[in-house]
Formats: structure tokens, sequence, C-alpha cells
């Protein structure tokens, strides 16, 4: 069966109806979600589970704690001519989970999208997309990384590997540090320099995210770990930079 | 006698040179430092320590923890028709060192401008800078207020002790940040988010001035203490958040 080009979108929450959203301007977009959202995309169809394998192609915009649940209950539905492609933070842990509870038979290929609503809004450049073939004929990875271009996305193919070991780093941090400043209930200012704003901006954008996200980046990436520890090092490197507190000039 | 609107600068670090150079576009500049600098904004003469005083209005742009020295050394050769005027990042404490180490004659502006070469080229809004009248005439505060109003400055008038405590929670969490991520040696990556590209900004801005004045910050402000308990604090209760890092979904 040849559905025209259909796409299945799993998962509406903030990402995946962003997310829909952008495909639906290229493609039919038929979407399902574990509870009905109220308003979608004037452009996707709502459709129940079963509706989702009409797609050739699925994308699974999940929270990544979900993830072998939502699998273990798509298997059965796959066959030859489905792809599924995941859109989670982290890498190594979806691609692991997807080659471990799917069938053989179907194709496999792993995304990050590294923008969200907010970011896609105020960045001015080419949107970045990480993208990898985990198990799919050149033809099928091919396809999809030039609807990628076309939907004007950058492509960066980094294996999940070498994508969890720098996003420890780079989403890994920003979400923490974000997270961090959220803590101290920082406010604008008008005495605000022009790096406090820039940390206002993280701030705001990172707890605009959902808690879910900032956990399951820190736990499924292999290297946040690790992260983690670094930090709070150089949180101590950073206080032995300080003279005695109580000497005076 | 009268200098006809001679200027004085005192201190020509990384922002000393800055603001001389910003000063000289209204006023002729007399600017010293402890050691002679090779390269000065064309319009500003360099001077002896004791050329300073033909100035009826010497700027302050020293470390503050070299400041009792400084104010010690300047305080025989000040008198009535002086105005000795501070840019230090805190402001409780070099006023209250002003106060004590200079002659009563002489009249007393804090101010602290809050911005530097970086951000004064990045940023596209007005720079703000702080004012306060610790010890002069209306006449005095007022024609300064107007001076840096001419030079494009926004002014916000802040008690010393209003300063500190907001700015505590502003410069001063903005360049333990920076600090703290510098530690962690990030790099500007391909797959970098917007939050993460703002990240390195902060880094990049607050580490490319002196760590003396990092050191300054958080020692010389009486608030800055509270806000690191509270980043300490801050970073026990985000780890508080993340589930067991040793469960598997």
């Amino acid at each position: 069966m040849n559905t025209n080009g259909l796409v299945g979108v799993y998962g509406l929450g903030r990402f995946g109806l962003f997310w829909s959203g952008m495909l639906a301007k290229r493609f039919p977009v038929i979407a399902a979600s574990r509870t009905r959202k109220e308003s979608l995309p004037a452009t996707v169809t709502y459709g129940s589970f079963d509706d989702l394998f009409e797609a050739d192609t699925i994308f699974l915009c999940v929270a990544i704690s979900v993830l072998p649940n939502v699998l273990d209950r798509m298997a059965p539905h796959l066959s030859k001519r489905h792809t599924v492609i995941d859109t989670c933070s982290v890498k190594l842990y979806p691609v692991e989970q997807m080659l471990k509870r799917l069938p053989e038979s179907c194709s496999l290929v792993a995304t990050h999208p590294m923008f969200g609503p907010d970011s896609a809004r105020e960045r001015a450049d080419l949107l970045p997309i990480i993208t990898w073939p985990v198990r799919c004929s050149d033809e099928t990875y091919s396809a999809w990384v030039d609807h990628f271009r076309s939907m004007r996305l950058r492509i960066i193919q980094k294996s999940p590997d070498d994508h969890d070991r720098e996003a420890a780093y780079t989403q890994g941090v920003t979400h923490y540090v974000g997270r961090l400043l959220a803590q101290l209930e920082l406010r604008p200012s008008e005495m605000a320099t022009l790096g406090y704003q820039r940390l206002l901006q993280v701030m705001e954008q990172t707890c605009n995210d959902p808690v879910q996200l900032f956990q399951d980046l820190q736990r499924y990436n292999p290297y946040t770990r690790e992260m983690r520890r670094r930090l709070a090092e150089a949180r101590r490197t950073t206080e032995a930079m300080l003279p005695d507190e109580n000497g005076s000039a």
C-alpha cells in the first residue's frame, strides 16, 4: 500500500505539535497522541493510534522515558513499508530501543531537531537537525535528508555516540544552567548587562520546556553524569579563585 | 583655577582605556596609570599622577581592591574644586572608602557604568550607568548626569545599597556562571542551540574581563556571598529533580 506521502506523528506535546505543523507544510500529516489535543495545526488530521500506520513514515515525538512502551505498542503494526524516525534529544538510548523493540523489516532513522517553537521563532539562521541512518536503504535516508533540507533545516550527520558526547556539553549544560538559574528566581532588571539578559533568556527558554525533558536529557544521555560531575568540580575551582571572604583591604 | 573642563582618568586597564576614549569625544582628557600604556586613544593625553589634579573631575578606573591605596595617594592633592567619581562595579565599599579617605572639601559622585568595550559594541540600546550623589552640590551632580546623557548613556539613579543588592543577582551571577562555564572548556559546536550560543557569549565576555574584577565583584559586594550560597543550594535542588541515575526505563 502506498499512502501518497502520508506522514504520521505520534506524540503531541509542545514539540510534537510544532513539528507536525512544520511537516504539514509539505505533507499530508496524521497525528495521534495518548490524550486528544484541543487544538491542532489546521492542516494536521487527528487519528487513532491504529490510523498512524496508514502512513509510510512515522515520527516519534514522545518523552524519552515512555519510548520503550510506545515502541512495544507499535511493533505489531509495522512492516517493510514503514520507516520510523525518532526525534529524541538523546540518541544512543532511543536507537538501542528501536533496534531492540521494532521488527527487523521496518526502516529506522534517528534524528534530533535541535530547536523548539521558541528558538525557531528567534533564530535567524537555518535550524539544525542531527540525522543518522540507523537501519534503512540509502534511498529512504536520502529522501528524508532532502525533505529536511527543503524544510529549511541544516543537516548535521552524526553518530548516536558522537551526538550524545557533544550534546552533554551543549544541550545538557544549557538545560542544567537554565534550571539552576530558575531556582535563584532571577528577574529582569533595569541594570541588566547584556550578559545577564542572555542568562535570563536561557533560563526562560529551557524552563519553557517540560521538566520531563530536562530529566530525560540528564538521565538517558550516558555522558551527562560526567558533565555534572565536572560542573560540581568547576564550582569548587571557581570558589577557590576567591580570596578569603573575611579579609578586608 | 579653572581648567576649562579638563577631565582626568586614573587607571588604564581594559575599562579605563575604553572610558577615557568615550570621555575624550566630549572633553579634553588627561589619563594616568601605574604603568605607562603603549597605546592610548588618540585624543587622550598621558600624564603623571600629579598632572591628574589639573583636572576638576577625576574618574577612578582602578581595581576595587587597590582603591584604598589610590585614595590615600590622592588625598593630599585634592581640594574644594575637585570632584572624584569612581566607576567601580560594586558601590557600598568604594563609597565608604572615598568618604573615609578623601578630604571633606572635595565632591564625590559614585557611578557604575554597566558595560565594557565588548557589550558597548554589541548592545543596540542606550548603555546604562548607575549614578549616586555621594557628597556634592546639586549643580555638580546634575552637570555630570547631563554629560552622561549627552554621551548616550541611560541614567539609573540608585543608592549604593540598592545597587549592590541587585548587582549580586545580575552582574554577580553572570560573572560567576561565566567563570564556571570556562572551567568546563565549552567550545563552539555545529550543533549549538540558541541557548548554548548565549552561554558561550556569556562565558567569553565575562572571561575577557580580568580575573581581578571577578574576584572583586564577589568579595566587595556584601550580597554576593548569599547569592553564592543560594547557587550552591540551587545545584542541590536541581540534582534532586533528577530521578535515580542507575534506574533504566
